[in-house]
């Protein structure tokens, strides 16, 4: 039993860290903060957890909050982890951050992307939390950069190619879709009901802060540059990112050996699903899971290699990623918790 | 450890046992039949179990699946339940039937609402299958009549009031709004896409087959004869019930009295929660668990109680409901397998 | 051709109102505000326009609009129309005031539900804008109080029945659902897409401040005393307000008898359109329109009427209605600029 | 005036060319089909109509259909109009033919996608409806052949691009995502509300049907071999086309360089809308209209244009453009009963 604390906690992914963590067998919740909704008992704010849980919005330094954690997940805006990180660090609290600021390695980097960072000297006790990619590391890190919900499906997707070195690595194109709720909760004019219902959008096109991110990862899998085109969408659903993917290949390759390649690539990852040649994932395949989909085809015409992935943006793309990193830091079981069947339809 | 079957497990109520009894704790599934999908994996039909379930598929008849289970599920159509009652019942095996073929006693209702009944005299066997009003008797059931989704919302909605005689029994209004996946997964112009989506309408309009069970049930709480004007709707969400229910308050009672009343009733029930006054339930804080969330108003100048009941049509509504009598049959903790947190968003 | 202002612009209504406008064939639109937006065109709001007007948001006293304008559309939060009003009726503007603040003719009334009121000498110049009740008064009038939303679906759902004293007066229900445009582009928790997306709840029971306008005209149709219980409910849906609504009959009357009354009392009705027995409205063959479908249905168990009644809340429900007072105040053709198709899917 | 049949009236393309084409003001419809639903009222089947037209389904032959008609549309399946076609031509009849069968100019590439053809030799007397393309040649055409709602958005989106030589045309890739109504009204599991809402998901990957007829008109207007790498996706929407197009750029432009290029290409063109460098499409602001919005970024990192085009796929992706059509062809002005202002919300 460890001893977690959540620091902001009013937010989707916050009430996501909530959803799984009242039910996961190893974890008792200690603490878990919100300036806005202090005072205010979590099931009044959020009824789903009517009976479930006796827990109250409280508001507190990290000081209070390290007092009585072993483990502190932060569900902070991006900038704002930054300046409790040092404090959790300090007090000897593992750390895992949900936010961007401990993910890009590289500072200056980070600095073209972002802006200024006020705790630059932390990144280089982060350990980027892709389990696929660094469950070792994980297991021993004081400090995780939870990765971001669209590198997640991007990363994913992408990884054994980079590895294997079949594919152009110099033009990449991630046409990705997210529901709405990876937009947060906060009260924007493009997140209300009737601006996304019915409707559907790029943004941010080439310029979103996700892409340094996803080029870090695969770069760091395939030895050398990668330059990725990312074009996000805004989808009129709750949940889900699907994320399709073109790449080069720089040698002729069928969907069968392809699929074959993924799946021994995978093999002993409970939360990654390689689907058959000629099937395709979908969000609503993972949705309410910590499952993340992929299929695989191959347009022979243009010699492309297209990769979709799919996963729950809140989940495997922000708290249920962020409570398997937990498990691995904490010895658990990988999956506690996070049994979650999808939610279908 | 219980071996069971489920017969009909092509749509999306037989899915939803499935989603629930993989993860039982208690539940080992030997058979899960369907004459469309015959020889097909689970998986492939629904790729929300990839990897969680090695089940296919089967066309089988009710003697072979009663050959390997202690306990079978039907959800099948009205008027194919009463075929394979039967055969179940003789071979022993109990039977928890999700149709309505046998959920009301009074064989001159069912004819009149549904036509003819194969079976009728095994309706004197049955007991109706909601754990809040029978628990006792479906212990030690051999066959359950599960519960329709709108009865579930509006007898546990009612039935405090039913059984204090507080209300004007013969002139309840139940005007309920239900998600489409309560149609099933049968194809029909009004299950499109285009049709519901940005789409809402009444139907069946006093005349739906779910009125007789509400009144039998609040009759038999109440001791009197009750009449229920039930206008269903149909509501563009995949899954939910809402039910506002009007009833005439024959004493005065302001709404903290009967807050208090509810949750007296209710007091020792593990899925129905009660809400404060001036707080109201909602389809979104109930989605993907097997809770009941009811909350209470009081309009003063017309002398009306308002009732409003949630629930997810396909979870207390249907499947979950069926396990939650299942595990009180078998002896099991009666929330095993059904401890869901509500998805949201 | 008239010169027409739009006094506040920039939401829902105000946008709806210029999609009417700017293809109405006598009209021309000299002005219109939008504090927020000012300078900027309208085209960059709201890209629907594009191409379609050279409108820019200006920030504007009364005075000056009134300077270019012989007709003006107040689209304002309720509260603030009140303010502005003398200094147009003065002018010697006509004025069509979206917001309630001269709905209500009791001022009593007017206080109980809404608070203090800054200019009630002009209630007594204000005409309701129902032009199915007050065509000829509208024609003249220099004040119109354009009606809300709800209120349009369940008075004119209500009508026939109160002007023929066949129903009990004392105790009527409306149980109405609304899309959540009916809530406006401002920035709220419940406006956001996550949280009204796959959700449906009531809210406001017995308590809307819509009701006392229904009241008010009911019984000014009736010629006595009515009492409404009125619960609003949100609808995950861009546009559209059903009412499912409830009255006990005084007398045996047949679903066809009923609806040759609606027939007869309707029949010179240009967006007033009435249901076969055994037909029922959606909110799906009104959307984009100005039309208000009426259904009707007898409960012969319980000796009630139901009448479904659906609009576009911000056609019928607002601009759409107002623009038909418009042309009545004009002397245009009644559907100028409203011959609208409903758009489905 | 002219006398106008529509052929095959019941699917979601039949009705919207209804909905155009009652509103019209040189158009009379002197017949609509349907095998389904011969001999009931349009409004009975599609209540939108209530009220707006006497017109009643009638199941004729062509022949029939000819002899009230000056000009026909077509809205079958594909493979059905092909058996059709030659009666309509014969009896001096001008047909706007909505399914695919006089698409393609190349007959084997014909038969490779679609397989046999029963009347080819009318191939070469069809004009591909695209007015932006083929204005003159639609003048005077007694066959359009009107294009499917994909290429629409596709070809559009690209042509100034193709036209001028500035992009790799051996390597497009257009990534688009068409709402659900784009699968018509037929009866199909995935079409289910339950299936397609809160989903998304890829199909047809690098083999969907519209491919050559994208391939064919930009080789035509590039004069050179053109590949496209097409992947659509099911959103869930009820109407609406957006396609990410992705070009390699085969020389250094500006976004500024680009916009000015295509307001120059489409500056006769009333239905197509260049945005803002740094603005972008989206299918809300189309929904309900003509209109085909386009706009452009470049990405300087790997060097490629990215285009995003949004059309309502019934109207510019099928019955707005067959009216366009027909509009060239009877001398009619162009823009006649399609100035319709996008609906939003």
């Amino acid at each position: 039993m460890v001893n977690v604390g959540i620091y902001g906690g009013s937010g989707y992914t916050g009430q996501e860290l909530l959803r799984i963590l009242v039910r996961h067998p190893d974890v008792e919740i200690t603490a878990v903060t919100s300036r806005m909704y202090k005072g205010q008992a979590v099931e009044d704010i959020y009824p789903v957890f009517k009976g479930l849980t006796d827990l109250a919005f409280i508001d507190a330094t990290p000081a209070e909050v390290a007092a009585r954690s072993d483990i502190v997940f932060l569900a902070l805006p991006h900038g704002e982890a930054m300046a409790v990180v040092p404090h959790f660090y300090e007090a000897g609290v593992r750390i895992i951050d949900l936010s961007a600021d401990y993910r890009l390695r590289d500072m200056a980097v980070y600095t073209a992307w972002y802006g200024n960072h006020s705790s630059p000297e932390f990144v280089e006790h982060a350990v980027f939390g892709l389990p696929e990619l660094y469950r070792e590391e994980i297991r021993t890190a004081r400090l995780i950069a939870n990765p971001g919900c669209y590198p997640t499906s991007v990363i994913l997707g992408l990884a054994p190619l980079a590895a294997d070195g079949v594919i152009d690595l110099a033009s990449l194109v991630a046409d990705s879709k997210s529901g709405v709720s990876g937009a947060g909760r906060s009260l924007k004019i493009g997140s209300l009901f009737c601006e996304a219902n019915e409707g559907f959008k790029a943004y941010s096109i080439g310029s979103h802060r996700h892409t340094p991110e996803m080029e870090q990862e695969l770069e760091s899998i395939a030895g050398s540059p990668v330059r990725v085109l990312f074009v996000p969408h805004l989808l009129p659903v709750n949940r889900g990112i699907l994320s399709t993917l073109y790449a080069g290949l720089t040698r002729v390759m069928s969907e069968t050996e392809l699929v074959e390649r993924y799946r021994e690539f995978y093999r002993h990852e409970p939360f990654v699903r390689i689907y058959e040649s000629g099937s395709v994932p979908t969000i609503a395949a993972v949705r309410g899971s910590n499952y993340c989909d992929i299929g695989l085809a191959v347009d022979e015409k243009t010699g492309r290699v297209i990769v979709i992935s799919a996963i729950d943006n809140l989940i495997k793309g922000a708290a249920g990623q962020a409570v398997q990193n937990m498990n691995l830091m904490c010895g658990f079981e990988e999956t506690a918790g996070l049994d979650l069947v999808p939610l279908f339809p």
